[in-house]
């Protein structure tokens, strides 16, 4: 019997969907994934989530890159993902790591301006002192400027997409800097939502 | 400066969203979370995401009925959520707990046959021997089969929904089941995928 496969040392990786909420989702995705560069990663699709796989600056890149593509068609779009480094199920399959640091697609993004709401949560496995993480995590996101408070079971950010995921690869690159360390994150990251911002029904 | 709130001992969370691709995801949303009987838990809904705090029975329950109503619309809707319990964070507000064991919504749901693919991943806080935990889950989902394998960071269920919510509920049981134990699982399940089962882009 298979069990979770997860990321081996080193080898980065997140299993998201984007949502766009409406009747084109079909070409919003499509079209976000062929103007994302992901020359860098190793990316695979099935009929529930996406994965991809490679060095932590591509994966964040490659990522923010397809939501920030179907967010800017000014649908309403969710991307809700969880970032994966470290798993001891894992292996070496399915990844790209012999890459440089440039990431493939900042130049593209460049221009692109998309308001944010998101919900985060830190998961620092193995660990007993894993809570001492999670708090070190938020005060990243308040010294970026994104922290917007706690919630149950999450905390929240606010602000450019892009500002919003340079927060969530920093509180991952260093949840994560110790050898061998195993560590997941979840992001629910919303834009174009109809709904008020802090309220909603 | 606030941190992540989680779930204190034995009280048991969600915080989900139902994603209907469809230009109609307001009145979807709105229809589900209408004929979902909420009376047994502590429900809130901001701009991301939703909240359910309560006991693991009625927060399973609720989940589901929301998932399985705006799916029943015939629309290509997916569940995206972290269930919780244990968050040493956590406190003892916006909660139910003095409630039965009879799930609220089970009758109005008995009719609802809705085929699901899913991914799911495990996460036991603060202990080493986490991978098998995440073994034994498996074996459970497989037990009551709707396991289909393992893809990275992730195992995928398939099968009715109501049949998937049972094995999950099952699984983030059996993981807390010990006193004080902090558990967090993740589920992504889709409905009405115009994509191939297993395939697809």
């Amino acid at each position: 019997m298979e069990m979770n496969q997860c990321g081996t040392s080193r080898i980065t990786g997140v299993r998201f969907a984007v949502y766009p909420m409406t009747d084109r989702f079909v070409d919003v995705i499509k079209g976000a994934l062929q103007e994302t560069d992901t020359s860098k990663v190793w990316m695979e699709t099935d009929d529930v989530t996406t994965c991809i796989r490679g060095k932590t600056v591509h994966v964040f890149d490659a990522a923010k890159a397809v939501f920030l593509h179907a967010a800017k068609t000014g649908e309403h779009v969710v991307f809700n993902g969880t970032f994966s480094i470290g798993c001891p199920g894992d292996n070496d399959a399915d990844v790209y790591l012999a890459e440089n640091d440039t990431p493939a697609n900042e130049e593209s993004l460049q221009a692109v301006y998309q308001e944010t709401a998101s919900h985060f949560a830190l998961y620092p496995m193995g660990r007993d002192d894993y809570m001492q993480v999670i708090a070190d995590a938020c005060s990243t996101a308040e010294d970026l400027g994104v922290f917007s408070g706690g919630v149950h079971y999450a905390s929240r950010l606010d602000g450019d997409g892009k500002d919003v995921f340079t927060a969530l690869e920093r509180i991952f690159t260093d949840a994560s800097k110790e050898d061998g360390a195993h560590v997941t994150m979840t992001a629910a990251i919303s834009a174009n939502s109809p709904s008020k911002k802090g309220g909603g029904k």
